[in-house]
């Protein structure tokens, strides 16, 4: 069926095929995209973006010597399926199976690990700064998306990166897109680069070729380089990459596989750092994803001839956007922040209604939350909605600038707790942890959509100092709603008296399931939803556990410094207490159940060792 | 004494000056300043620098209606001083006293908290937009450093405010340093812009004087703006900050406060965002501090007339720079990162002596983190020096970039645990925390100069995966040296019969002190440095609690998710555990003895607890 694409089994076999085959077997690459990602999900307009690019890179580089740093990693695909992994690729994002992002423990081909948003350029800098000093002739290069541009840290790195010496590559991917459509100036900016020319300076080359004649070469190159300097400003126009010290070459068309081939190749030549600016079209190929380049960015299955997909049912984040929606009414200082996920996280008719109190920051988690802790200083409420594993990126904001401060800024976290097939950079596992170390700081966890509801009504109007509130991935898997006591305090779901199980947010299903199993074995548990998992409210924790032999927490977590943790020193000397929570940090990609599974987190093996310690006692 | 100075008791009093009286008023400054700081100590030469600018912003600016948001923060005493607070001088950065930084509760002039860098564009945009929200007429300015504008967040923050339709203005305050000399590719640029004459581009009010004339207005504007836009490449220089969507204004001798008022007066006519780029001098009027800026920029009492300093004796930045210096000789493959923090650290000597394994990538936590990741991926080891509050910006790097992949980077934190006189934004009291909820790390904490060598050779070459050796500023007080175990388990320094105290890193001092009080009161403790306090080895710590009805742990570092927790949870059903740490984040400035003594966290303190729980048991 694929008549070149069956037959690469590594970079080698890419470099012996001629510029019409390359083109055919980017036909091939897009037929078993489009197909396979059909089935399994995952990220299929990306890496149509980039079929070509990767061809070319493979074609001029010299893998795996040479290596390449896909940024965020989701557009790996092409790379994976060049690389010996085209036979894994209906194991995609499945446990056990193919990651959707580059894993060094897959391949020697994948250099480095990325996940989160802006790091391929400092780690490709990193590599190729260590090459040169173990004396190895091998260049890493990064691959980095317009919309990656704007987080903060790959400006660091071009900034780093702008004065080193030698050769150097950064190419810029640029698709007019992070996630959803690019906001700020740079992308205003590069929208403005797409429509020149190409254009490319010689300087270096003819610099060095001038510069090798003896003695008078020298002087000369002076010469021509203080002409150029004064002339430089008045006749060409300078990019802000050449600003940082960059060799600029651009903009390229991203699908044409001969001249990314030859641009790359005189890269290769340039002495210094290198940015070649290549502009390639999201969804590349298939005409759903081209003409909704969003809805295919991450996706479940669908239907290839229709593009229709199931898009599930209700969602935490329907229901941000929903009660956003109607407290904003009522609450003119209400506001919202979010950075480049206005769609993940719901609130994309909110700013459609309410531009002026909407702010989506572009990819810039830092920026997003001193952001908010500008407006709450002026007394405006923003809502700082963003997923926990990257909030991870704007710890010292939260810290330094709204927390040290106390102000009231409400953050909205979704993608609490495991994400699934993501996996190990995407769960957001340490929420809990890093914001319970911190001062004024009060966690929320809902349990189901009424409640969180009702939570954000408080957050945002009754609150006082900053305030999370974390909720899962997805939907709800709870239908029971307790009464609601403000300010949440802890709700006893059912009454029992052998064990007490303490549950945080979304792990109400489990704890409820873990109780009914209990009950088959003659165990009667109760089972409390906390609500308020910090700070911890010592009298009614004292209260809850009098008289068990045992209790139990459950949080979606991770165990060391997460919420259980403490609400066990508050036992300490008082009561037994087994702590639920993820051992470790590092849970990889699949179904959620099946990694709760895996990270002993279901019913079936709490009840286990809950019925286990019971009868021990 | 200060003719002008004296009078000044608010803004109003500074817009009736003329300009020549504040000419003479600056010159007062200055020598109010040297004067003051030279007994006190504090942050001199980034003051001095900022005399003229601050002036030129109060005599046009209406605060506090208007706001100033000084970038870092330390670069306010002028600020401070004509807001009221010269009477507090004497008592600046001690305990009780004015704090060396804006804090909102000293003053209504200080709008917004600021102390880690890079923070003032993202909370001054916060502001601005509120307020326009809330239908004030008021502006916030933020004035930012060229060292700074390195850091990724200023970055993140000028490409939204990019976008922004409404007046906002930036300062740029260059004097071509951070604390040190700056690096990298913007500096390098900025450097050139430096000699560029004055330059402003009127488009906006022309723009908007013809947008007015209706019907005709606005095509002649469009019309005009397709003019401009395709000759300005061509025409006229471009900025990094016009790319961005900024007027630029500049550059401007910040020492002529004529000339600065018109061009502020200039820019807050201007619809949209404007950067006023200032050329500063670092130190300026202070021979000494003018020569050797970075020596005073952050500074303890010295003689006005000869500059002289008292350095104080040994640290344990001094003996990392000596320690990486003799490692270097035999270990290839040992180089260090740091983020404009090559003074402070240490490394100077190393930088120089090895200066292709030395990299000071400018105020640039993240970037610098995850680029010591891409050297570590490579083989290399770097250690990677940053002060603890400091490295709170590389959460996210730290945890997805290098514990994730498990990767050998060395941290050496300096300044872990209280600082001093710099305050709660600087007191590095979270870096146990955080660091101990991310998987494969381990956290060293040496007692003495000797034990830190020994650990960073270990760390160097024997340790596999990410490891951080925390240390705290300046010197020892410790000379207890234990024998060396590797891979440093306890040490048990004394052994007594009534209490453990388990002692991390410098604390051994406060425990050795208790240990002697108690033994005046007839309790015998044992002390135990306990050098590795992360991963906690169950084994020995379960050996050296058996039998003991106390075990107490002390750490620098914040009580909720720090070490002492952990312990207590190790411990939990077989001993009683009383965690000695900072119950809150939030610690003032002051002499380190007296902020002890505040947080219960002194020798006196913790020995008359024990004594209590000792007596009741």
């Amino acid at each position: 069926m694929y008549q070149f694409l069956e037959g690469i089994q590594s970079p080698d076999d890419i470099r012996k095929l001629s510029f019409h085959e390359l083109e055919k077997l980017a036909e091939e690459i897009r037929m078993f995209l489009i197909q396979s990602v059909s089935k399994t999900g995952g990220h299929l307009a990306s890496n149509l973006g980039v079929v070509e690019l990767t061809l070319a890179l493979f074609k001029t580089l010299h893998l795996p010597d040479d290596g390449i740093i896909w940024d965020v990693g989701h557009q790996s695909y092409v790379h994976k399926l060049l690389t010996g992994r085209m036979k894994d690729f209906s194991m995609l994002r499945q446990y056990g199976g193919l990651s959707g992002f580059p894993k060094s423990c897959e391949s020697e081909y994948d250099v480095f690990n990325t996940g989160h948003s802006s790091t391929s350029v400092s780690a490709a800098l990193g590599m190729t700064r260590a090459a040169a000093i173990l004396g190895e002739d091998k260049r890493t290069v990064a691959v980095i998306g317009d919309g990656a541009l704007t987080g903060g840290m790959a400006f660091e790195a071009l900034n780093d990166a702008g004065t080193y010496k030698k050769n150097f590559i950064v190419i810029l991917n640029d698709n007019e897109m992070s996630i959803a459509q690019n906001v700020g100036g740079v992308s205003r900016y590069l929208t403005r680069m797409r429509t020149r020319p190409f254009y490319f300076k010689l300087k270096s080359r003819l610099e060095q070729g001038i510069g090798k004649i003896p003695k008078v070469g020298k002087s000369l190159v002076l010469l021509m380089k203080r002409i150029k300097d004064s002339f430089r400003y008045l006749l060409t126009p300078s990019t802000i990459f050449e600003d940082f010290g960059f060799t600029y070459l651009g903009p390229i068309d991203g699908h044409d596989i001969p001249f990314l081939c030859q641009v790359l190749e005189r890269a290769k030549a340039i002495h210094g750092p290198v940015l070649i600016h290549v502009k390639t079209k999201k969804g590349k190929g298939y005409k759903f994803a081209e003409d909704k380049p969003t809805d295919f960015h991450g996706v479940g299955a669908f239907e290839i001839e229709t593009g229709e997909r199931n898009c599930g049912g209700e969602t935490y984040s329907a229901v941000l956007g929903r009660t956003m929606f109607s407290l904003a009414e009522q609450n003119k200082n209400l506001c919202a922040v979010t950075a480049a996920m206005s769609d993940g996280t719901g609130l994309c008719a909110f700013g459609q209604l309410y531009p002026d109190r909407f702010f989506d920051v572009g990819i810039a988690e830092q920026h997003g939350v001193t952001f908010a802790a500008g407006l709450a200083k002026k007394g405006m409420r923003p809502v700082v909605a963003i997923y926990s594993s990257f909030l991870q990126r704007a710890y010292d904001q939260i810290l330094h600038d709204v927390c040290l401060q106390n102000l009231s800024v409400v953050f909205s976290i979704d993608r609490a707790g495991l994400v699934g097939e993501d996996g190990e950079t995407h769960q957001g596992v340490y929420d809990l942890a890093f914001l319970s170390q911190m001062p004024n700081m009060t966690i929320l966890a809902p349990a189901n959509f009424t409640e969180f509801s009702d939570m954000l009504a408080y957050a945002t109007t009754e609150h006082c100092g900053p305030i999370a509130i974390r909720y899962p991935r997805g939907g709800n898997s709870v239908t029971y709603t307790g009464q609601s006591l403000k300010p949440f305090l802890p709700d006893v779901v059912s009454r029992g008296e052998h064990v007490c199980i303490l549950s945080m947010g979304h792990m109400l299903s489990v704890a409820i399931q873990c109780k009914d199993m209990l009950a088959d074995e003659g165990y009667s548990a109760t089972v409390v939803n906390l609500r308020t998992l910090w700070p911890l409210d010592s009298a009614s924790l004292q209260q809850l556990a009098d008289g068990y032999k045992l209790i139990v927490t459950i949080e979606d977590g991770v165990k060391h410094g997460g919420i259980g943790e403490k609400i066990m020193n508050l036992y300490h000397g008082r009561a037994r207490v087994l702590v639920k929570a993820h051992e470790t940090g590092i849970v990889p990609h699949g179904k959620c159940e099946e990694l709760y599974r895996a990270c002993g987190l279901d019913a079936n093996n709490i009840a286990a060792e809950i019925k286990q310690i019971l009868s021990e006692v």
